[in-house]
């Protein structure tokens, strides 16, 4: 049974999942299946766990071919979605079973397509995918966060190549989010105003790190980012969770997100990279202090000991310069 | 100048150090540098920066060699010694000016050295020089936190080979540290207890996930490690500060960080790794709640966007698993 354990100390979870030690192997080889092996693509439907839900067209059966953005459960989840969560204590540490959602959303069936090369149109499909799939996980009762994200090339932690995301449903709220959450709080209390509403208004006047800004989105390079080129994507008006994305805002978003990575791969000869889709925990979705986005980190330096230490980075590119470099790029 | 910048959602600080942006290039090519071009190694104490201290015999003159342990300023610094803070803000943002120390402990002259095959009392030299270079800098007012880390191998982020370590000064408390101690005081107001002293006394009690108990230490595998293979070295005595350590206590734990680091390398075909010492920041040393120790990370997997977007580890590896394989291993 998968665990998730607690360290006493900083309150961090920990899922432990010793059934994908086998993984650990497969992680550390370099990505070279096939097209023809590879289990995202057409034809090996059966390669993977039976499809959650598709985009197919009407006349297809699920588990072939035909569909163009399609849900899998994970083959190796970190989290698994039949069980109780059974909270128990053993000696001073506290732990309960790894009940969860872990989905593979693919982006494409097509093998060598990547995320900044579909069409808008493609990409937004995708994007709903990931607003359909929180829907409806957000009503099992058992889960406190979603989280979505893409990572890209294995030193992004990808072990296929395909184009594909990740969503993972957790029974806790991540500690991450809930630093986001608390520091958002307690600003909302002191000034009465969302921090990121006021992010994003500074960032739009101050305009020195923005890379795009669309009629409903800005694209930008943070003030504090912890790594070289990091970019945040986030809904000029204030909406505290993903699913309340609307489809022009989903096909805004696309536009931004697409051409984002376009100037992030131009620039910087396709990055490995992450993006994480940042919303509210489930069951505080509607609030006036948080704000949904999109944070996109191209892994470009390695993580040493300093920032494992501290929590504390070293950011060797300035954040204006980054964005200027972005703004500069060429696009075809 | 390099800056301090402040996330103004969860109070993260990252240092922003556009002169590094060089370093980036190198950090991703191959360890390549020679015995004859290592600025680490004899005979080319003039590659580095004057040596801040040494240990050296009396009749050796400093930046030659001789030394058995030495210590220079980082070439790259990530914090400059030199000048004020000067906290600003800009529009809805804080930051301060870089300041701090940022110096390189080069552990041996031998450069093909590893630190677990450096005899036990080399090793304790290394260590004493930790403590003498924290007590140095604690007298320096601006500086709130030291921390000492190590990397090894391109992937945990060294850019050396030659075996040393690091120790960063810094301007404020870091947030992993201000968790931490968050942690440990609510414990301690809770039950009155140092949490890590209970810590101690329960994995000494289970045994289950102990690698080595020595008179003064224990090495185990956490009981929610973020990653396979992680281990935490612990005083068994309330300690904590790490300069409170005794010549004896030192002894001690060179043998047991020693032999911790043999069984890593038997057990994982010398993986890169870090090693962070935690201790108490600079102003609150001498206290009830809090107790240092050392925190060794094998990088065995990379971190996906799951781990950056919820701060929530997926540990493929049981430390119950983890503690009884480091046991098993034969050593020489």
């Amino acid at each position: 049974m998968l665990q998730l354990r607690k360290d006493p100390v900083v309150d961090r979870w920990v899922i432990i999942a010793s059934e994908r030690a086998r993984r650990l192997k497969m992680v550390k080889q370099p990505q070279k299946n096939q097209v023809g092996v590879c289990p995202f693509c057409y034809g090996n439907e059966d390669k993977t766990p039976r499809e959650i839900v598709a985009y197919r067209p009407a006349n297809t059966a699920q588990n072939t071919p035909g569909w163009w953005v399609r849900v899998v459960p994970n083959k190796f989840p970190a989290l698994q979605i039949e069980g109780d969560i059974d909270k128990t204590g053993e000696g001073i540490y506290d732990m309960m079973n790894g009940i969860g959602a872990h989905e593979v959303i693919i982006e494409t069936p097509l093998h060598d397509d990547r995320v900044e090369t579909i069409d808008e149109k493609q990409l937004g499909e995708v994007l709903w995918m990931y607003k359909e799939r929180s829907l409806d996980l957000k009503r099992d009762e058992r889960f406190r966060y979603i989280l979505i994200f893409k990572n890209r090339g294995v030193i992004a932690g990808a072990s296929l190549v395909h184009p594909h995301s990740q969503l993972i449903a957790t029974p806790v709220v991540p500690k991450r989010v809930v630093e986001e959450m608390r520091g958002a709080r307690s600003y909302f209390q002191l000034k009465e105003r969302c921090v990121f509403c006021d992010i994003v208004r500074e960032e739009i006047s101050y305009g020195g790190r923005t890379v795009i800004v669309s009629d409903r989105f800005v694209a930008f390079v943070p003030f504090a980012p912890r790594f070289p080129f990091e970019v945040w994507l986030m809904p000029r008006k204030h909406r505290s969770c993903f699913v309340q994305i609307t489809r022009e805002e989903v096909n805004d978003v696309a536009r931004v997100l697409r051409e984002t990575l376009l100037r992030l791969s131009k620039a910087l000869a396709e990055p490995p990279f992450n993006y994480m889709l940042h919303t509210s925990p489930c069951r505080e979705s509607d609030n006036e202090y948080y704000h949904w986005h999109i944070e996109i980190t191209p892994r470009l330096v390695e993580v040493s000991g300093f920032e494992w230490g501290t929590g504390f980075y070293v950011n060797p590119t300035a954040p204006e310069d980054a964005a200027a470099y972005l703004r500069g790029v060429t696009l075809p």
